[in-house]
């Protein structure tokens, strides 16, 4: 095993999976490359809506290059007859001889029957090059395997006193457009974004990506337990080419319910706990949809909701170049701390320069 | 004129210059390195104090060297006797047969004259070299000579979400060690730390330096306009040995002033403006005491009166990886802002890690 190449091609098929993040749900975003005689003869990526597998393509492309070679595979093949034959079984009928994994796949389908597939058909099986990559790319799949809950992105935009906007309201703009801009690029690795009816309420956003060349567009979700949102809104408007999923609480007026069921939403009741819905509860519902990847930009309760709940795996802060003050509108709602040491700690995992702000992102401490 | 070497010892002085920021107040802190024949034969910065100035210090050590060599200075020497004779004519006196300056001195009894009387004396004058940098080291020196006010420093250690304390007032530790420390260096390269009346009485600070080898100890400053701080704190007991300056208003208990002044500490009375002392008003009177570089620690309602007035020339935000929320105590108070323009805005000038929590220094936009 020659570990400087098995390296370069690893991350060389983790930079490919990169590419399907946000796009391959419910299935995970996959990287393979296939090396033969030290030449990349074939690569592939999990495809959008998840199918083919990164395999697959890989594969196509290899072509009878593939008979003898090596395959560089970021998720442990799978097992399983689906819609298509196992990849697995793939690999081995085009003739693979050594097989390089960074991460098992903890899918109860597969959870170790695709090495044994190979290992079985005699390839050679390496495991664990590049886990710890593998598993932070692959957080929203394992996340959604795990726990039965999405990974969620918790993005908060802020003045240095964390606030969104003056008294009165008025919140245009608090960070730049180079900030907005980066927001859209993250939204565009998730597979959904997740606001607050507050803030659909009070922004009336479309929640789209705009303005950075991507066809694809992340499902729009919106927890609103009276579902007291409004039917004249960019959202409502939209529901029809971009999925809506609204997510409310039993005591929604069946008008409502119909109504944005008619524009095209899908409905979701979740139960509500302390008279709101619940964080958890919602979230096992999108996992059970396959959700894999939650991007959430507030507002303030529904960031509160997640962080109280220890539901943020990660933390996106931008913080703008002014104070607003105390009578400003808080970013983060109540969190209901007894004691410092209950509050959730984060680790900074880097901190950037985004035009006039700051940008800092954090993850969750386990 | 060789510029590469001229930059290369004119970096060397101004690096010099900052060994004496928050030490040499009511004077600039000012670096000089004399060279001859491409050797360095004299270093000098103005000593703690302010005496003996930079040329003094590096013309001692170059003794005959320093004829016929050059002296690169970071501020136009000066040209008044006051209680030593002018630098100008010291240099003169000297032999040197070149000045480089990077920045004229602003100070009325200077403002020219250093250049003038050293070109009538034949000496070859270039100026203005590394200005920029010169410029932003005297930052405190020309505030107090051209506004008649120190430079401020604002201090915010914050949440994610800009709170300082729990709502049970719970505040040890939000920020790490390291970001302390950090803040200890801080304050040692300001003339004086300042804190509101209500900090005082809430922390007990004693707001002197510890833990980094550092002799000086900036002047402790507190604005509180009744004067109701605590005689058996840290700040009490310690006023005789590092000096304690209290800003108060007119309504300050007579007791009261009688007892801190017992103690050792300097009373100034400031006017009251909208039930507060009026912050420009109390640091005209610091600058007229000659300080030049304030360092603010808080709490909220000053850093917030230091903001709106438009007093804080520099933010120094501490981030700490954690949300406290709605419910917790403001790092910063009422802004009384009007709309979001009316808002001060800040350049990033730099973003770091310190330990687990993120740095950013922000500066006034003019």
């Amino acid at each position: 095993m020659n570990i400087p190449d098995d390296l370069r091609h690893m991350r060389h098929a983790l930079s490919l999976a990169a590419r399907g993040l946000g796009r391959t749900w419910p299935n995970p975003a996959v990287g393979c490359v296939i090396v033969r005689d030290g030449r990349v003869v074939g690569r592939g990526w999990t495809q959008p809506g998840g199918r083919p597998h990164a395999e697959v393509v890989a594969l196509r492309q290899a072509g009878e290059a593939a008979r003898g070679a090596t395959a560089y595979v970021t998720l442990e093949p799978c097992s399983h007859h689906g819609k298509t034959p196992p990849c697995s079984e793939a690999l081995i009928a085009a003739g693979l001889s050594r097989v390089v994994v960074a991460l098992g796949d903890p899918d109860p389908r597969v959870n170790g029957r695709g090495f044994e597939i190979l290992q079985d058909a005699g390839v050679d099986v390496v495991t664990g090059l590049c886990e710890d990559e593998a598993r932070k790319q692959q957080q929203g799949f394992l996340s959604k395997v795990t726990l039965g809950r999405p990974m969620v992105t918790l993005k908060l935009a802020m003045s240095w006193d964390g606030r969104i906007a003056t008294s009165s309201g008025e919140s245009q703009w608090i960070t730049g457009p180079m900030a907005r801009r980066r927001v859209h690029a993250m939204r565009a690795s998730h597979d959904a974004v997740l606001v607050g009816g507050g803030t659909a309420r009070a922004d009336d956003p479309t929640l789209t990506i705009r303005g950075l060349g991507v066809a694809h567009q992340p499902v729009r979700l919106v927890m609103s337990r009276r579902l007291d949102l409004p039917l004249d809104s960019h959202l409502a408007h939209t529901a029809g080419e971009v999925p809506v999923w609204i997510l409310h609480g039993s005591d929604a007026a069946p008008e409502r319910v119909s109504a944005w069921t008619g524009l095209g939403a899908e409905l979701i009741e979740v139960p509500v706990t302390q008279g709101q819905l619940d964080a958890e509860a919602a979230l096992q519902a999108l996992g059970a949809r396959g959700l894999t990847r939650v991007f959430c930009e507030g507002g303030g309760a529904l960031a509160a909701s997640l962080l109280s709940a220890g539901l943020a795996d990660h933390v996106v802060l931008f913080t703008a170049g002014l104070g607003i003050g105390a009578e400003g509108r808080p970013g983060l709602g109540a969190l209901g701390l007894d004691r410092l040491a209950d509050a959730p700690r984060y680790r900074l995992e880097k901190i950037e320069r985004v035009g006039p702000d700051a940008l800092s992102l954090w993850s969750k401490l386990s």
